[in-house]
């Protein structure tokens, strides 16, 4: 039998896997939540038919959007965590013992109870004590936060559907004021590669870059995520993302990665030339 | 009409592309050869059914190949490139009017002719007069060269169908001794990510690790090939590509690049965790 999964990376593109079978599939009050075992990748989510995560690959992205801001805050206690269901920046997180509080925002309470159930080895670590489960929309939840957070993650979907709120100016300008004067967000921030993702992404940069003082944008490998170059914003009040790095406290940490290192960190943010043409097109626009 | 291209990158893994029609298909003496044309990538250009380059992403690859070393070396005067009969190298090479002499072995001629004609951006080049172009199995042409080039870049296809022999040591070790006392030799290097490919990935390095005093590895985004993540190897009798990166002099030349700058130079060679342990595990047996 041939059975594949395949997702229109654009309306030219297709990218599929093989399955050997539908685990879950439902509707929630948000969107259509589906997950599938299969021999290349493990099990992945998909959400409305996009994928969200694989067991193979989940480790690069999860890595990348904590890590970073990690390795650069030299003391984070509190973190709000915006989308993020599936739990895999929370199981990144908990390795670092002085962060006393992490409060979740997750719009749907039904990716929560799948992940807990099909996705484990990225769940895992949801019932740590420090974390605090909200099942609200991310964007009325920050509008009555102030000057609280060390670290905000926005672990969001692709900028149409329920994620669409979480790419806007009024958005990051709550996130402005929900950090502490020190504070830092990271962002998941599209692709540079397909033009529609493109666009997205200067979008998103412009906004953020009005907001923030320091606004850089760093990359990754993620090979199941259209054209696999995947890109993240690093916003910041305080901290720049390499003059600020503390490479040699947080090697002192033992955390055991696979994709994340300390060098790697540098060259995430050494950007293709029409990467950063494409960025500095629209902070000219700031 | 509904009208795809699709590659098996694994065999669970399957990519395609929407095409607007087939420009040319023959089997020449080595291999089936297909041009398409397509909205998303322009034309693109397969063997065996095997991506080689799309109008869309061929710069990244070309780029990649070819300033790298160029931005080491402190003076290249004679190249060999092996493979590479689309032209996309010779394109980047032109560029540099130290370069006196350029041997293009391409086993195949009807590569050579079909991207002449359907690929002229690719392609665009290979009159130039400094190219020689030499229709010959590069595996014995090699054999016969001695203390004779600056660099040689080696543009083979997969390890496997004709490419083969471009991943051998006794190949490794002729290009080697064709080397002059401070020459590098380049080559495509396979992706780290899917099971197969890394293993390819490792048995490359290893056999030049064997050769070469200096073995370094370096990535680039590759949308169109497995994975995206896509890796090349840089062997070196004297130069280290990042401490003798000739920076200043690179960007005093003033030649336009699309994804190479003398800063992603750097981040290229910051690998992941994952794809230094890989490549470690076969240093240790040299």
């Amino acid at each position: 039998m041939e059975f594949w999964f395949s997702e229109r990376q654009t309306k030219d593109v297709k990218f599929s896997i093989r399955v050997d079978k539908q685990i879950y599939s439902k509707e929630s009050e948000f969107q259509r939540i589906d997950v599938f075992e299969s021999p290349e990748f493990g099990r992945f989510l998909t959400l409305d038919g996009y994928m969200m995560l694989t067991e193979k690959d989940e480790f690069i992205y999860h890595e990348m959007i904590t890590h970073i801001p990690m390795a650069v805050h030299p003391h984070v206690e509190k973190v709000l965590i915006i989308g993020a269901g599936d739990g895999g920046v929370i199981r990144e997180l908990v390795q670092y013992p002085e962060i006393r509080h992490m409060d979740l925002v997750e719009i749907d309470d039904m990716v929560v109870e799948v992940c807990r159930k099909y996705l484990p080895k990225t769940a895992c670590c949801l019932d740590d004590k420090r974390v605090h489960i909200h099942f609200e929309d991310g964007l009325k939840y920050i509008r009555r936060c102030k000057n609280e957070y060390d670290l905000i993650i926005v672990d969001s979907t692709d900028p149409f559907g329920p994620g669409e709120g979480l790419f806007t100016r009024e958005f990051y300008g709550n996130c402005y004021k929900a950090l502490k004067e020190d504070g830092i967000m990271v962002n998941q921030h599209e692709s540079p590669f397909y033009e529609e993702d493109a666009r997205a992404c200067q979008r998103a940069h412009r906004n953020i870059t009005e907001t923030f003082p320091i606004s850089r944008v760093y990359q990754a490998h993620i090979p199941t995520y259209p054209s696999g170059h995947w890109l993240f914003g690093f916003a910041s009040k305080k901290y720049h993302p390499l003059k600020n790095l503390r490479e040699k406290e947080w090697n002192d940490r033992g955390i055991q990665t696979r994709y994340y290192t300390t060098t790697l960190h540098k060259g995430a943010f050494y950007l293709p030339a029409y990467v950063e043409e494409l960025l500095k097109n629209v902070e000219k626009e700031c």
